[in-house]
């Protein structure tokens, strides 16, 4: 299968689900991005692209760093792609990149717990969004809590810590 | 959402997802289905119903055992099922259903590595069969190595310990 | 057993061992103790006695932290006690102890990697300073790396993340 | 320290300990041995060879195989010893060793959950023992639970799990 293309392309951004803990430190850091072992954990046997675009919290994401997110899904030569991203501002991310002609299904998706620590919701929301990358038609989604959101109509409940329709009623929606 | 029904049924029929360590026998056994901790764990907000039908080996399943998942897919109410099972025998359950007109997506998945072990292939696989269960049409499906399978065209590779298209040039292939 | 007083005390006094990721405010933070939790991990058959004196990293501990740990050394009725800390400043309250006639073997240890995180040397240090707590003649100690270090010659070793003798010869000492 | 005498040595004889799952046979094997890696994860620094003498369950244990367990602790140029065992005759070989006038201080120790398993007494049992091997006067020693049982008022409770005095009252001693 060598030459085959990619069926899928991963753009990795970093957030949460690719934190670790610095020993010498104390405190919560990037080093590499582990999706890698984790489709390897998983027994992963689709044709995969990995695109380390940046490690970092959504939190410190501005407008380059997404020029640089919606640059890199349209140089793609996959038709579908996954990126991993921090979850307070991935409906930002999905916001932008959601009214444009691309022609590509994109799945963004991340982690509430770091995948390192255990516990971790990391492998599941990977299995999902692989999973929902293949079957989706072309356009933006946000892939969490085992739901497939469109672009347009998803929050994060900031209260909860889960995502959401934007028209749901609950406290805390971000923009 | 209280009365809302249920969008997925999951059916647990036990194999090498819910096998466990007998510490005192020394020996791999079943006790309880680990599936409401790993939707926990995954932060999975689908309504979701858990049926356990039962705890076995799927080497030890018998057409007694295989009856009974039938009827359970045709009672269950929600349209989308996933069913847990032995990796060994999964595709034999997968050609009993595949040809019923039971007018519902059933999604068959399994793990290579038990949950309780830690290095485990299935909160990857769980959250890549409810994607799956919610999105494909109708019919009988295997969904292993972050892909879906059609039940017709699908079979356990047992030398590499995957799954993989009937159709595939591979040694090891079982019926 | 159930009379007998208790071989043990474990003061509990908060440092990496316990810290724990707050996955709504992205950051690390204490909740409770896990050394009952690591207890029963450990199949611990030792009669203990748990005593959470305070849960904070050590670097916040000030002299009036210090006197309630040295308070809780005096009131302890059993002879052996482990006191959990943070490794940045174990050594200054193991030299606030290490010189009073307390007449207890007195063992402090901690972690580099939290409990929670996986890959932790927590259950290791704790299996090492209950044996040294059990057989140590009365004095004050440091447990750490495997090792039992007495009070007065024992330090941090900040650039490589480990205790060593204060005799070694190696940067990165600390005071 | 390159030429240093090691200060303690760790004889490899398997047991739970080591066990790991085979995906693709699904049963429990022994492949390597796993103290290097535990030793890591403790951070321990203490000098340490590992001599790996087999890779067994203790129940399939002969006279031939406590035969070479009792030549390695002669051979051994170190005078402290841990050796990994597995639970269930670990009080044989205790007893066998116990007698002899080695002139060593000997620690057994093993584990009721595999290390590969999560939720493991490996590493907590491996700390304790290695402290007790670095305190305990010359002699054979029991470390499990947290305590450390001379080699002769020792044996393992096996409807509780657990290490005790052979003095204990309890059933399910054995022999």
């Amino acid at each position: 299968m060598g030459a085959m293309k990619s069926a899928l392309r991963i753009l990795v951004t970093g957030g949460t689900f690719d934190k670790e803990y610095h020993e010498l430190e104390g405190r919560l850091y990037f080093q590499q991005t582990h999706i890698p072992e984790m489709l390897r954990l998983g027994r992963c046997q689709l044709e995969v692209q990995i695109e380390t675009l940046m490690l970092i919290d959504s939190l410190d994401m501005g407008d380059a760093e997404r020029a640089r997110i919606v640059a890199a899904c349209r140089a793609a030569s996959e038709e579908r792609l996954v990126i991993t991203h921090g979850t307070d501002t991935m409906e930002r991310t999905a916001r932008l990149l959601g009214p444009l002609p691309l022609g590509k299904t994109i799945v963004l998706t991340g982690a509430m717990v770091p995948y390192t620590f255990g516990s971790s919701d990391g492998l599941f929301n990977l299995g999902s969004a692989l999973a929902f990358a293949q079957t989706m038609p072309p356009g933006t989604y946000v892939a969490m809590n085992g739901c497939c959101f469109p672009w347009n109509d998803v929050r994060k409940n900031r209260v909860e810590g889960v995502f959401e329709p934007r028209s749901a009623d609950a406290p805390g929606a971000g923009a």
